[in-house]
C-alpha cells in the first residue's frame, strides 16, 4: 500500500488579514516540509479567515483572495515548496455563475484549493452550505457542484469543507462512489461544549461511510464571537482514531498512512455529485519507516470552556489592536473570573482592575477586589464614584432604579474614560444568566468592548472559579480568586442591603429554566410540565423576552453554548409575544 | 365575465401580538363586508406580525399560529363573515417533514390560507425563500412545493407571497400554466427610497407573465428596523393601474374586477410546480354596477422618507409600551430634526427636549434648541452638565478626546435617569455619515433605544430640514426647526471652536464616498477610478471599517436604504481588511 506523511496544521488566521495569514501557511508548509510531509492540510478559509460575513459579497476582497491564492502557490514554489502538496481554503467565486436576485452577489464559493509546483492544480468549492446557528452561508456562498478527487503519491485524495460532513448525502458518499483512498475535510468549526465527542462520532461515522481514513483539520483561535478549539484529527475506516491535536493548541499534526493504490478512475453512475479527478503525477512514496502519532487526552468540560474564554478573549483584544484591558474590579464573582480569564489570556501587566466603591460598596467589596489584585499582580486602582454621583443627584433626585442604574452608569464613565486615556480595551463582566434575564445596567455595568463571561451561565462561573482555583492548586500557584469572592451571596450593591436573590430566582434554579427555555427553544407549557412552577415560568421568561433591546446592545463575548445572545439567535425587539404558563382552572 | 369586488386590507400588525392582530382581521374583514367584498385579501404573515425572526423556531409559537388561525376562521363564521373569502399569512409548519440538520426546527413555513364558512378552505406555502438583505427566510422556512388556486365565485384564484413576485419562476408560471383568472400576492416588502417604482414595474411584469389581474397588499407600519410602506395595487394583465393604495396609510382599498370565467383545471405538465385546486362552492356574482376606485398620487422622494422616519419612531416607541421620547437638543440639525420627526410621531406631549450645555458651548446651541421647542410646543429643560463633568476630572483629569467623550457620556447619563424617571424612551439623534465614520461617542450621544436618523446621511437630514418647514410653510404652519440650525456649520462642541469639517471631509463629498461604499459595495480602486482621490478614499474607508464595533452598539432605527447598519450589513469587528487606495508609483 502506498504510503503518505500527511500533515494538519491547526492555526489561528485573522479574518481579512489576508497576507498575514498568508505567511502563515507558508512558515507551516516549511515546518511540515521540514518533517518529511507530503501532504500539508490547512483549515477552511485559512486565507481570508472565518467567517468573511459580508466582505464576502465584495468584488475587491474575492479579488484579494484570488491573487493571493495564485502569489502564495508561486511563493512556496519559489522558495523550494512545490514538490509539497498544499491544499488549504479560501474564497473564490463562480464565473459562470450570472447575478440575479437571490444568488449571492458575485457568487462567491467557499473553496479548498491544491497547491503545487507553483500552481492551484485542483480546486473544489463547499457543496453543503450551514445556514443555521452562527453560519449564513447561503447569504454568502453559492455551492459547488462536483467533488474533487486529486491523485497524490498514488493516493486518491477527496477534498471536502466542514458541514459537507454534517449533513448527509453530497461529497462523504461521492467520495465513496469515487472510490477515493483518503478524505481531507478542511474545517471552520467553532467550540461548543461536548462538541470534541460529537465530532469524532461524526468523523468516525463518515470515514465508514466513505469507506476510507479521514483527514478532519480544524482552525484555532477566537474571531469576534466564535471560538475556534482546533481538535485536528485522523480516523480509519473502521474508526480507529490514528492521531489527534489538543483542543486550542496552535500547531500541526503529523501522521504517517498507509492508504490504498489509486487505480484508474472509477465512474459510478450512482455518485451523488459529478467527481473531477486531477492526477499531480507524482509517484508513489518509496517505502519508509512510520513515525509514531499522537492522540491527545481530552480536556475536561472546564478545562475545555477556560481555554475558549481565554483564548476568545486574547484574540479578540490582541486582533483589534489592543495590548491591555480594563475592568471594575466589585469583589464579586464575577468581576474576579473576568479578572483571572483576562489574566491569563493578557498576562498581569496586560489587566487594571478598577474599584468604584460608592456608599452602597460593603467593605469586603474593596477588601476582596484589592485581594484579588494582590493574588495576581494585576494593577490595581480605586475610584470612588461618590462625588460624581453626587454631582448628577443635585440635579437630577433620582430615586429607587434610576438611582441604582445612575450608579452603574458613572462607572461605565470611568471605565472608559480610563479606556480613552490609557488605551485598555474595557471589558464587560456580566454573566449569561443576568444577561438573559435584563438583570443588568445598560450603559452601566453592560459597557465594554468584549464580555468574556457573556455565554456562561452564573452556576457555570463558579464551577470555573473552583475550577481554576483548584487546577493553581494543584500547579503549586497561588490561586487567583478570593474564597470570599465565591462564597458571598451575590449582590449588585447599589442600594443598602441588596442581594441578587430579591431580584431574582435562586440561581440554580435559574440556570435551569434558562437552559430550557433558550438552549432547547421550550415553551411555557412543557416547561411546566419538566415540574417548573407556573408563577416560576412565568416570571423567568417574561424577564427573558423583555430584556432582548439590552442584550442587543450588549459588547460580544465567547460563545460556549448552543444559543448564545450573538448572531445566532435573534428575535425581535418589538413583540407582543410573551410565553405564558398554563394556570390550573380557577375553582368552579 | 364574473365579477369579483376585492378588498386589500392593508394593516398594521404587531410581531407575535396574535390576539391583537386577530382582531384586526376581524375588524377590517367585517369593514369588507360592510362594503360588499367578496375577497378580502390580507399581508404576509399578518396574524403573526413580520418579520417573526427565531420565534418561527419555537414550537409553540407555531402551535399558536396555528390554532389561531383555526380560531379566526370560526369566529368571523360565528360572527356572520363566513360568506367573505378571506386570504391572510400566517405561520404553519409541515408537519410531513422531519428535523434534521440544516432543514428550519419544526420545519415552519410562511403561508397562505383561505378562511371561508369557519374553515380553513385552501393554504399555500410560500415557495421562493429570500436570504439576502434583511431577509433570512432560509434560516425559518422551508419553501412550498405546490402552488393552490382557489375557485371563487366563478373565478380560478392563483396564491403566492412576496418573493414568489421578486424571483423568476415558480407560482407566477404555473399561475399561468394553471390558467388563473386572479393571481393574488400577500406581502412584508419593506420601504426602501424609490421601491415603489420598482415595485410597480414588478407587478406589471409579473401580471403580463401570468396572463391575469395581479392583487398586490402590503404591510403598512415600523418593526424594529424594518417600516413597512403599503403601497398595496392591483395591475391587470396588460399593465394598467387598476387601483392603489396610499403608501405609508393603513385601510383598505376596493375594486370591481371583471375577471375571466374559471373553466375545467388546466393540467399543464409544463407548469413549473404542481397545482392545487380548490373549488369554493360558490356561484359566481350577479351582475353589478361596478364602483370606481381610486390610485394614489406617489409621494415625493421628501416626504416618503420623513413618513418612514415618522412611522417607524411612532410604532417602535408605541409598540415597546412607550408613550414619550426624551432627547438631547443641541441646537445642530440632527437633533432638531430628531425632534421634528418624534413630534410628528407622538405630539408635542410626547416629546421632551433637554439641552445640555457645557463650558464649550455656543450661546446659539442655547437659543437654537429653546427656539425649536419654542416653535414645536415640545417640553424643554436646561441640564448644564459643568458640575458632573468636573467631578469626574477632579478624580480621573482627562484630557483630548478621552476629555470630549466625557461630555458626551455625561449627556447619555442624564437623559438615562430621566428616562429611567420618568419614562420616556431616549432617541439617540445620530445621522448615517457619522455613524458610518465612527464619528460618534459610544456611551455618549450612541446611548438611546431608537435612532431616527442612523440610516439618513447628513445630506439628507438638511434636505429634510428644508422639505418638512416649506411643507409647514405650505400648510400655514410654523416651519418646526430653526433656520439657523440648517445655515451653520456642523459642530460636536466638545472643545473650542470646533468643528465636523475639522475631522471630516465635507459631507456632500463625504455622503457620494459612502455611498458608494456601503450602498454599492464599491472598492477602493473603482472609487479612485470613479474621481475620488486616494487619500480621499483611504481616509474615509479607513475609518469606516475601523467604526464597526461601534455601529454593532448603535440603537435601531428606521431603514430607508439598500443597506443599513442593522442586521442586513453584517461585517466582522475583528478583520485585518482594509480596503485600501491604489496610489500612483513613487517617482523612479
Amino acid at each position: 500500500m502506498p504510503q503518505l506523511r500527511v500533515a494538519l496544521a491547526q492555526v489561528n488566521p485573522t479574518v481579512g488579514g489576508i497576507d498575514g495569514n498568508a505567511t502563515l501557511v507558508e512558515q507551516w508548509t516549511r515546518h511540515a516540509a521540514g518533517q518529511g510531509a507530503h501532504l500539508v492540510l490547512f483549515p477552511e478559509m485559512v486565507l481570508t479567515g472565518y467567517p468573511v460575513e459580508d466582505l464576502a459579497l465584495r468584488r475587491s476582497f474575492v479579488d484579494a483572495a484570488r491573487h493571493a491564492t495564485d502569489a502564495l502557490a508561486a511563493r512556496l514554489a519559489a522558495q523550494g515548496l512545490g514538490e509539497t502538496v498544499v491544499v488549504l481554503g479560501t474564497l473564490d467565486r463562480d464565473d459562470a455563475r450570472a447575478d440575479a436576485l437571490g444568488v449571492p452577489k458575485g457568487a462567491p464559493q467557499n473553496t479548498a484549493v491544491v497547491l503545487h509546483r507553483g500552481r492551484v492544480a485542483a480546486r473544489y468549492a463547499k457543496h453543503h452550505l450551514p445556514n443555521y446557528g452562527v453560519f449564513d452561508e447561503q447569504r454568502y456562498f453559492v455551492p459547488g457542484r462536483a467533488l474533487a478527487v486529486v491523485r497524490v503519491r498514488g493516493v486518491d485524495v477527496a477534498l471536502s469543507i466542514c458541514e459537507d460532513l454534517w449533513q448527509d448525502g453530497g461529497p462523504v458518499a461521492a467520495a465513496r462512489a469515487a472510490g477515493a483512498g483518503l478524505l481531507v475535510t478542511i474545517n471552520g468549526s467553532p467550540f461548543e461544549r461536548d462538541k470534541d465527542d460529537v465530532r469524532l462520532d461524526l468523523c468516525r461515522r463518515r470515514a465508514a461511510e466513505a469507506g476510507c481514513t479521514l483527514a478532519y483539520v480544524n482552525l484555532v483561535g477566537g474571531q469576534d464571537e466564535l471560538v475556534f478549539d482546533g481538535d485536528s484529527l485522523v480516523v480509519d475506516a473502521q474508526g480507529t482514531v490514528l492521531a489527534r491535536a489538543p483542543q486550542f493548541d496552535e500547531g500541526m499534526l503529523t501522521v504517517d498512512l498507509d492508504l490504498p493504490e489509486a487505480s484508474a478512475p472509477t465512474f459510478d453512475d450512482g455518485a451523488p455529485l459529478p467527481v473531477e479527478h486531477v492526477d499531480l503525477g507524482l509517484a508513489p512514496v518509496p517505502s519508509y519507516p512510520p513515525s509514531p502519532s499522537g492522540v491527545a487526552l481530552a480536556r475536561s468540560d472546564e478545562s475545555a470552556v477556560w481555554a475558549a474564554l481565554v483564548i476568545g478573549t486574547r484574540d479578540y483584544v490582541r486582533k483589534n489592536g489592543f495590548a491591555s484591558v480594563v475592568l471594575g474590579l466589585s469583589g464579586g464573582i464575577d468581576s474576579a473570573v473576568t479578572a483571572a480569564v483576562a489574566l491569563d489570556a493578557l498576562g498581569p501587566a496586560g489587566v487594571v482592575g478598577v474599584s468604584m466603591p460608592s456608599v452602597y460598596s460593603s467593605s469586603h467589596s474593596r477588601t476582596d477586589a484589592y485581594d484579588l489584585a494582590a493574588r495576581t499582580g494585576i494593577a490595581y486602582r480605586v475610584v470612588p464614584i461618590g462625588p460624581m454621583v453626587a454631582a448628577f443627584q443635585q440635579t437630577l433626585g433620582l430615586s429607587g432604579l434610576a438611582e441604582e442604574n445612575l450608579q452603574a452608569r458613572v462607572r461605565g464613565v470611568v471605565l472608559m474614560g480610563l479606556s480613552n486615556a490609557e488605551g485598555h480595551l474595557v471589558l464587560a463582566t456580566g454573566n449569561k444568566s443576568e444577561l438573559s434575564v435584563g438583570y443588568s445596567t445598560i450603559y452601566g455595568d453592560a459597557v465594554g468592548g468584549f464580555a468574556p463571561l457573556k455565554d456562561v451561565p452564573k452556576t457555570l462561573v463558579w464551577e470555573l472559579a473552583r475550577w481554576r482555583n483548584a487546577d493553581a492548586a494543584a500547579r503549586g500557584q497561588v490561586p487567583p480568586i478570593p474564597e470570599s469572592s465565591i462564597d458571598k451571596p451575590p449582590s449588585a450593591e447599589l442600594r443598602p442591603g441588596q442581594l441578587d436573590s430579591d431580584s431574582l430566582p435562586d440561581y440554580a434554579l435559574l440556570d435551569d429554566v434558562l437552559d430550557d427555555y433558550i438552549e432547547r427553544d421550550r415553551g411555557s407549557a412543557e416547561l411546566v410540565a419538566d415540574g417548573f412552577s407556573p408563577d416560576l415560568v412565568e416570571r423567568v421568561l417574561r424577564m427573558t423576552d423583555l430584556a432582548e433591546y439590552k442584550r442587543r446592545q450588549y459588547p460580544p463575548g465567547p460563545k460556549i453554548s448552543v444559543r448564545n445572545f450573538g448572531r445566532d439567535r435573534r428575535l425581535p425587539i418589538t413583540s407582543g409575544w410573551r410565553e405564558r404558563a398554563p394556570r390550573p382552572e380557577p375553582p368552579g
